[in-house]
């Protein structure tokens, strides 16, 4: 049997409802997709649940659970996730934070969580913390940069514990908090400690920064507090090529995703112009998957742009992304060939009027170039879903993909 | 995002098969339900297999797992959800047994297993038993009053055992049987030796009281002794608003449901007139909804009259009983208003011409005012029920109310 290779596409938070303003069409059902509605021809459609029916999950949840991983047994938090979308190594036992930039005044009480958002010397300030506090009480510490921002901070030694409560008073007016332990054990106890000490050497090396000096001066709110949050402990997950042994590879600009794919071993590709919102340069992402597709069993292509629009209730842009998703799978089948299946869903719904994630079901779509029944329906989208097929969970894509690309190895004799 | 209340209404052993007298259509399929067909223009439908497919649930087995607890994990037998339905309080480890007043003659040998059913001195005897035996053997005895010849027994003390076998000889014409420990513990055979004595002392409290007198110059059968089955041991279960948030309350007739409902933390409601059979008053019951709904998130309300015209094969009565149920969810909505989803279901099936549960799927209706995208159907019935987009078990229907009612929290990032 000839082996087929896989592209995994998932336009983040694409599943959604009906829409006033689309005439009670969502904006999948109202977007042209000429593309995808061509594959339909030898599709089987449907609806999944990526966790469980009615579950709400997170991007994180849902693409581990895509991955062919039960988050209920491998999720930790996000920390760790973003950590390693912004560059991080981390080890088994490393305790990793989200953090923000942020402006606080001489009593620490925040002005600005996020000293702007913009933050053109972020990298620089970045180097500088790293350069300036290599360790804290023994505990080594690290500071990667995402975008804008975003900072993730990652404690390395014996005896750390993610049971920490947030430094992060998550609002403007309010001064900064103690990190305390969440739990009696003495780990959870030192890693306050730790992350209390490092707040304040932080807050020196910033508020001393001539970088900060060099803001203010532009009249600039002055980055000169790491706020830290969602502490989670680091541990390695099963390797995708070990446990469905499928060499794999991404192409995603999203922290959070790109260190999902990490965890799981998969090479992760961020083309220049890849941004994770609306602005993305698609055709740039379609060329790098349709690369890797040479080297590599599955790729996995993931936009963001999709639940950007959606959280933001621009209902347009999100039509406007999901037509984008749509020419993004024609360049890639254009440019790598046919012999290939193609799976397009979301990782969760975010209904544009809705605003948030919800825990509907979502439309999918598995495209086999052979032999298969089709589902022999003449739009893709949420409503003609339910006339489908499929009908799955997020754990079932795995076993999917790889029984349609002739991957599959029997369960017995 | 505006969290919406939540009406869920349960048709006790609602579903059905096709029956001949009503020219192949269900039940269900026959009744006329005009609120319930209203609702369709924004619903979704489908089916639920309470348990998994084709395994015939009891009622206990299934509303705890449409309330969200998997009953492998957390049932532990009818007793103790009967006596907590029949008004009493329980504490982990006390053992409940399901009792009838029954009629013995002077060798314990049984003569009517309910005593004529129909016991108008049933409260007053079961003051007397409370009074005569507070106590056996250093163990606390309880006795409540369910409806008609129904007692619950409750024992309380150190070491009890719910591994004993029934005193009911389950049958007329032999002997009241003795408890015997169905397991070597210790505590199963000090339990029965209670359960022994405990049969003594009832036998002689009750033939010899003066309501049994009097019953007896009336020409009715002595309620002389309390046939005992059923021993299950109290545990304390997870609350409905611990796990999943929701302030839940129940209007419910039914002593096995209300305990069901206690069990969960649950207020629970039985107002005048509601009696668990054809002839509950249905506007009362109405009333107390849309009351409780002020001041729920979930307000929980239980039809038996379903079940109780399937177990006797009634067609017309079935029928009837689905219709108001019909008019009871519109008094709901009109007293209460529309800013509300309704869940509308069976706990299981209860096919009139098999008069015993099944396991097949149930019909499931899911109404959201807004947004959603509807299954438009024409009709709620078991055949519809295929075509729409539901396929779910009992234990995601928390999660789906959850959802559509925006008050799901997400799980992950």
């Amino acid at each position: 049997m000839n082996k087929l290779k896989i592209l995994l596409v998932v336009g983040d938070g694409l599943g959604d409802r009906q829409v006033s303003i689309l005439n009670a069409k969502t904006p999948l059902e109202y977007a042209d997709k000429p593309v995808i509605n061509s594959l339909l021809r030898s599709s089987m459609i449907g609806l999944m649940d990526p966790i469980g029916p009615g579950i709400v999950p997170g991007s994180d949840t849902s693409h581990l659970a895509i991955f062919g991983l039960d988050p209920r047994k491998y999720y930790n938090g996000r920390g760790s996730f973003e950590a390693l979308g912004a560059g991080a190594i981390l080890s088994g036992g490393d305790v990793a934070f989200r953090g923000n930039f942020a402006t606080v005044d001489d009593n620490l009480v925040v002005i600005d969580r996020r000293a702007g958002r913009k933050i053109e010397e972020a990298e620089e300030l970045v180097k500088e913390l790293n350069q300036k506090i290599p360790e804290v009480q023994g505990v080594k510490v690290r500071f990667y940069h995402g975008t804008e921002h975003r900072v993730s901070v990652v404690l390395s030694g014996d005896n750390l514990s993610d049971k920490v409560s947030d430094t992060d008073p998550h609002e403007v007016g309010k001064r900064i908090l103690n990190s305390e332990p969440t739990d009696n054990t003495l780990s959870a106890k030192r890693t306050a400690n730790v992350v209390n000490q490092l707040t304040k050497l932080v807050y020196e090396v910033l508020s001393r920064s001539q970088l900060n000096e060099k803001r203010k001066a532009e009249g600039l709110p002055p980055a000169n507090m790491v706020l830290m949050r969602g502490a989670s402990i680091h541990r390695d997950l099963p390797k995708l090529k070990d446990y469905s042994g499928l060499k794999g590879a991404a192409v995603s600009a999203t922290a959070l995703i790109k260190g999902v794919c990490r965890s799981l071993g998969m090479e992760v590709v961020t083309p220049p112009g890849a941004t994770g919102g609306i602005d993305t340069d698609y055709m740039a992402k379609a060329r790098a998957a349709a690369d890797l597709l040479k080297e590599n069993d599955l790729v996995f292509l993931h936009i963001k742009a999709t639940d950007a629009a959606s959280h933001d209730g621009k209902v347009n842009e999100k039509v406007r992304a999901i037509e984008m998703i749509d020419k993004t799978i024609g360049k890639v089948l254009d440019t790598y060939g046919s012999d290939i299946i193609v799976l397009f869903t979301g990782d969760h719904a975010t209904p544009v009027e809705l605003k948030e994630h919800s825990g509907d079901p979502v439309p999918i779509l598995l495209y086999v170039p052979t032999n298969i029944i089709s589902d022999n329906l003449s739009d893709f989208n949420e409503r003609s879903a339910r006339k489908g097929s499929l009908r799955v969970v997020g754990l079932n894509i795995i076993d999917l993909l790889l029984n349609y690309s002739n991957r599959a190895t029997k369960y017995g004799a």
